[in-house]
């Protein structure tokens, strides 16, 4: 048994495939450039020895639907499966669920309607999610396939906490709220954590940083999300690799009028051309982290910003939590960066977060503590996967249909 | 010697009279409508005993100008000044100083230019102090008159507090910004703990809050405001009685596409028909609180979101404080609302703040402590007062002219 987890951007599919037996991965690859010049898919499969070995697909790829077609052929090409009709199921991921959607959902033509309706609150995301799911439906007709969404962990967190001070039409009529996105992968490392402690996860509270080119914090009591830093979209909270995060909601109106751009250009510039790209015109932290290391200011500035945002969501949650067992750190930079999860954590001494420089820095694979004895918090940092969490909670679905 | 402290509105005069030796207050008034049918001054004088008089002024005041001559006139009727032209000085509330002013600043045609130049960074506010600054030169073209801005104590924020995400060009052309508010009231109070406490305020770490309709925090460390949630405008940070504080910045755009309503109506929705007002209706607290103890729901919503988020800000500057001394509570709701403060405080005690109930209940006026012994952070209600201060600094600066 087999189960294919498809992410589809506007342009792309990233996938991977899973035995579901042990969930180990059989196949993962990244199609870029459909409809554009360029179309290009590097295919990751894994051999009979346990070694992944890539096969690059250069060849013009019209849209989507041809883009499924080409991962199949692939996936065949591979020796895994025949072809992709033999999956068991595929779990697509979905940006956004609205209050509609807080469990994972098998597909059906009602449910692409419902998402589809939910564009207006994510209209970078949905629509794009929508066209890996439409042509991954007409493709193969008869998979069972489930939507798992980015917005469902946080689906439980309380009223004072999900609602913004705003004339309440606005939340009746027109649905804003703070949805909180990331959960798939929020809910996957809180739940690695509740393991490598020997904890049941409902007497732990939790903060997770998921440090990534999108990031979000969340404050997690007894395995539920209570509050989290991205809000009614991804544009909230920390500082990002292009995502300016929190902002005086002063500010747009602002510089409508002092630079004449119009909403949708102000819109793509806080979303496109802001956060790390936007102080220091670079979004990749290494690069940063060297460029600051060298002295230069703009770099330096970038970097202090990404990290005291986290340090203040971590006092907030901290505040919210009332005691805290466990800060984790997770996403690329999350895992990958010492020096960010030591700056972060800087100064929180009071706190009972106290890094280790030696365990920090040392940091391989796998979960690692990085704290020192004497701090009574875990700082610990775990590697994410989205994509598992989703093949999981797919075949879950699945199964729980087949037997109810 | 007297010194008048004027906070105008663009169709408001408030003031007050006090005697440079001590500062106690000799009178104090309210002048509204101007430019109105129904223009009338609320004028209070202290007698020879020490107590206060009312007395009304009905009359059609067309312009600030005019509404300085009947106030000038009232203050004469009270016997306290022959006229105006008497005073040694006048202090002038201006909330925006921008990068420009961070210091009480003696006023000239060049400094009425700059805070002109400032407007677009505070449309509701800078203009309207600006009335009161250019009728009252007319007015009194012989007195002192100095400046005193809302920004300035928070003027040395660090630049990874003081920066949002943008593109760097949106500080450097258009001087986007976190400038933070109310700093006459933070440092005001801080400096009171100090006094309170018998520390010097270079040894302290406070968070201020500073409770109002307009609602801010600070953290201050030695003397020092290094954040606050106030941002590039007042819209920003804390639940308020009509603005919304903190929201995703992409609401706006959604709002404008979903609603219909211009940029222009949307952000006096955030400034006027959002905070507390938008969450039930009302945004008196004293009133939420009497509803919500009833059981009206959207009461108890518009409490909880209020204190929730002062909590957080707690949160917040615990950790980029590291330690904390003392948090004040403040202003019209937290000098009055003993709930509040119990509520923003609720489950913090792991960080050492424990209110006592006993203590928070029976609190008077003057400085009074609201801890438990046994709690390590200092907790304090202080009553601000703005004017006070804005009347000691204008003294202060214009003494250092003479003394210079």
């Amino acid at each position: 048994m087999k189960v294919l987890v498809i992410n589809s951007g506007s342009s792309s599919i990233k996938y991977r495939l899973f035995d579901a037996k042990d969930y180990s991965m059989l196949a993962m690859g990244l199609l870029e450039r459909i409809g554009e010049p360029g179309s290009r898919l590097s295919h990751h499969w894994r051999g009979p020895t346990g070694e992944f070995t890539e096969t690059v697909y250069d060849r013009r790829i019209q849209n989507h639907r041809e883009g499924l077609m080409l991962v199949d052929s692939a996936i065949a090409e591979s020796g895994i499966l025949g072809s992709c009709s033999e999956l068991f199921g595929v779990g697509h991921r979905v940006v956004h669920g609205g209050e509609t959607f807080y469990e994972p959902t098998v597909i059906d033509a009602a449910v692409v309607d419902a998402i589809r309706k939910l564009a207006p609150l994510a209209p970078l995301h949905n629509p794009a999610n929508l066209m890996g799911i439409e042509a991954s439906l007409e493709h193969m007709p008869g998979v069972p396939q489930v939507a798992v969404f980015d917005t469902a962990f946080h689906h439980k967190m309380p009223p004072h906490a999900f609602h913004y001070a705003l004339p309440s039409d606005m939340y009746a009529k027109y649905h804003v709220r703070r949805y909180g996105f990331h959960g798939t992968s929020h809910e996957y490392v809180a739940g690695k954590v509740a393991v490598h402690i020997g904890k049941p996860l409902e007497e732990l509270n939790i903060i997770t940083l998921h440090l990534g080119n999108g990031a979000s914090a969340s404050a997690i009591r007894g395995g539920r999300s209570i509050d989290t830093s991205m809000g009614m979209t991804p544009l909230e909270g920390l500082v990002m690799g292009t995502r300016c995060g929190d902002l005086d909601p002063a500010v747009s109106f602002y510089l409508g009028r002092s630079t004449g751009k119009s909403g949708e250009e102000l819109e793509s510039m806080l979303n496109h051309e802001s956060g790390l790209r936007g102080i220091c015109g670079l979004n990749d932290m290494r690069e940063i982290q060297r460029l600051a290391d060298r002295g230069e200011t703009r770099a330096r500035l970038a970097f202090d910003m990404f990290c005291y945002r986290v340090k203040k969501y971590i006092g907030a949650y901290y505040a919210v939590l009332g005691r805290v067992d466990v800060v984790v750190f997770t996403g690329g930079i999350g895992e990958n960066s010492p020096d960010v999860r030591k700056d972060s954590c800087k100064g929180l001494e009071g706190l009972g977060i106290i890094v280790d420089d030696k365990r920090n820095n040392s940091h391989g694979d796998g979960i690692c503590e990085i704290q020192k004895e004497e701090g009574s918090v875990r700082l610990l940092v775990v590697q994410t996967n989205e994509e598992l969490a989703i093949a999981r909670q797919t075949m879950q679905k699945i199964r729980s249909l087949n037997t109810g």
